[in-house]
């Protein structure tokens, strides 16, 4: 039940094997660092419709996954000592790549209704978020709150950085806004990645970039590793083109749902003693908030011990970063456990978190 | 005639597809930062057969071609403010590399043996250098050369980045042995690159890296982008293991070696009047030397009218970087042009520089 990895087996591989074969050239030479024209322009289209999205191919740049988006945007607007704020709890990779290139990472606390606005501090440059499904507690920023950070984003020069990371499985409501369709002053990168939706393996991600970034955001990706290879770029753009990715997603999606159920009803139900979901209608993870005194990570290691990984929520928490303890729960990820083996991993993540005697 | 690309046409397409669709996998979650086992045991043996570089599979590094390789050392060696020595004339990117991530980079000029190494500045953190085939005089480092930095290495406490990109491609004596096997000391990171055995659009390429190096590489190379694309990377050490690099390489070779011997002998014939070929066996390209007074934009230029791109000796040395004007020339690369189209090239060439009136 880890979190943040999609289901492999639901890959269209015998698609994807005919698309890429399709697209192998033997004449390639170096290509286009910003990706090709053609998968711009579908992944253009594509998250305008699915996500909202407002860009043209021009504003897309294509990327080896998120990692090397939120590498790129780090290269472009960090120096060192730089303030990157970063949601806290959040997505270590990120605090991580920031602080690499040299960044004072700034944990910011996150509540119900998203990233605490008020709470940022005024020299950050940068602004890491996870607005459509914060990684990991898991609930969306509500809309005024993403109004608030584009307005303290314009007022204080910085960028914001949208890490769209999950939100295509969709189980309930008509997701919000993004920040790159609310943004009207050009703050926001939009950070997207076919990790999830199609497979990690595949290294193909994209940043939507205001026009200002654009530039210096090509040249490090040339620097970087001069482009993404182009075969799969082609093959990606074709199964986007013809509706495939779409489709695809919509099957998963059923998929995922059914998995979600079974953890949510776990949750409201059986676990409800112990345990508090937080509410959340998208993604490949929910969390649990762990009732005061009950023993994390005992549950954590007896879990682990039956066979059943699952992360701590603490674990997720910048080291030192907040003031107190935080909240500590768990994180449930049901992108590696099947529907059948689910109702095991929560029977087992029951038994593991009952008060002994 | 443009230095740096291959023949993409001698790419074995048919090959290579049968052998990526055998590694494309549905399961294939995030995979190995450093780069697939089998991939790095077979670019270890490959290249100790090839090149004599001592490695096993735990020293090399895969990347997104020799690019990402600098990139990887220069994130973890380069500091804003770190000297790095970068050979003049050099390799442009790779001096724009260093720059990007804050290094000064001073270029150290070249004579008929390799760089100059008494001409390093002392504080040199780095030192790029392309010593068996010189880009882009061609001219190999001498072996007393190659002791002497690997010396100054040591006694100032430098690492050197050996790129080795494209000296696959021999076409008289043995060569050298690389900086890398010469080591004793633990200075020396090699840079290799499938991008001219096979095709620049793979994007695939490796660093073999001391021990005390190679966790803060993998470390970068997560963080910069995950790793490399999984189903590529097996399908290439298929290729290697099965033979068919050696066995590609030694093909290519022959007819690489074909459009050598048209253009050195055009450079040491009817051009010799005009320009003097600096000598070199190996690699993808010639420079020549224009005689003093030969008009080098000029002659550029009619080429460029003529439908002939090649590249001046002189957009090789960084800019304001050296005493005096740097010599010029041209540098005539044969990998996108056919043994039977290089004739009528050269005969352009001819006339594109002969004194006119």
């Amino acid at each position: 039940m880890r979190a943040g990895h999609p289901d492999g087996s639901l890959f269209p591989l015998a698609t994807w094997r005919r698309l890429l074969t399709r697209s192998l050239r033997g004449g390639a030479d170096y290509a286009d660092p910003a990706g090709l024209e053609a998968l711009r322009s579908a992944v253009a289209r594509s998250a305008g419709l699915s996500r909202s999205v407002r860009a043209s191919a021009d504003d897309v740049i294509v990327t080896n996954g998120a990692q090397q988006g939120l590498d790129l945007v780090g290269r472009v607007l960090v120096e060192p000592g730089s303030v990157v704020a970063v949601e806290e709890p959040g997505y270590p990779p990120a605090r991580l790549a920031f602080t690499a290139l040299g960044a004072r990472v700034v944990p910011v606390p996150v509540d119900g209704s998203g990233l605490v606005v008020e709470a940022l501090p005024r020299q950050a440059r940068l602004v890491y978020v996870t607005p459509s499904h914060q990684y990991p507690l898991g609930v969306p920023m509500s809309l005024p709150r993403r109004a608030a950070l584009l307005d303290w984003a314009q007022r204080h020069g910085a960028a914001v950085v949208e890490d769209d990371y999950d939100s295509e499985f969709r189980y309930s409501e008509r997701p919000l806004e993004p920040l790159q369709s609310l943004d009207r002053a050009g703050r926001v990168v939009y950070v997207g990645s076919f990790a999830k939706t199609l497979l990690p393996a595949l290294r193909l991600g994209f940043l939507v970039a205001p026009a200002s970034l654009r530039p210096a955001l090509v040249a490090a990706k040339r620097l970087t590793d001069w482009h993404a290879e182009p075969a799969a770029q082609a093959a990606l753009a074709d199964f986007i083109d013809e509706g495939l990715l779409r489709r695809h997603v919509r099957t998963v999606t059923r998929v995922y749902a059914t998995r979600h159920d079974l953890v949510t009803t776990a949750a409201r139900g059986v676990l409800a003693d112990r345990f508090t979901l937080v509410p959340s209608s998208a993604g490949l993870h929910v969390t649990l908030l762990a009732a005061p005194g009950l023993d994390v990570p005992g549950v954590v290691t007896r879990l682990r011990d039956a066979g059943v990984a699952v992360e701590r929520l603490a674990g997720f928490y910048a080291a030192g970063g907040s003031t107190g303890e935080p909240p500590d729960g768990l994180v449930i990820g049901y992108g590696m456990i099947t529907a059948a083996d689910l109702p095991v991993a929560l029977d087992l993540l029951d038994r593991a978190s009952r008060p002994t005697g």
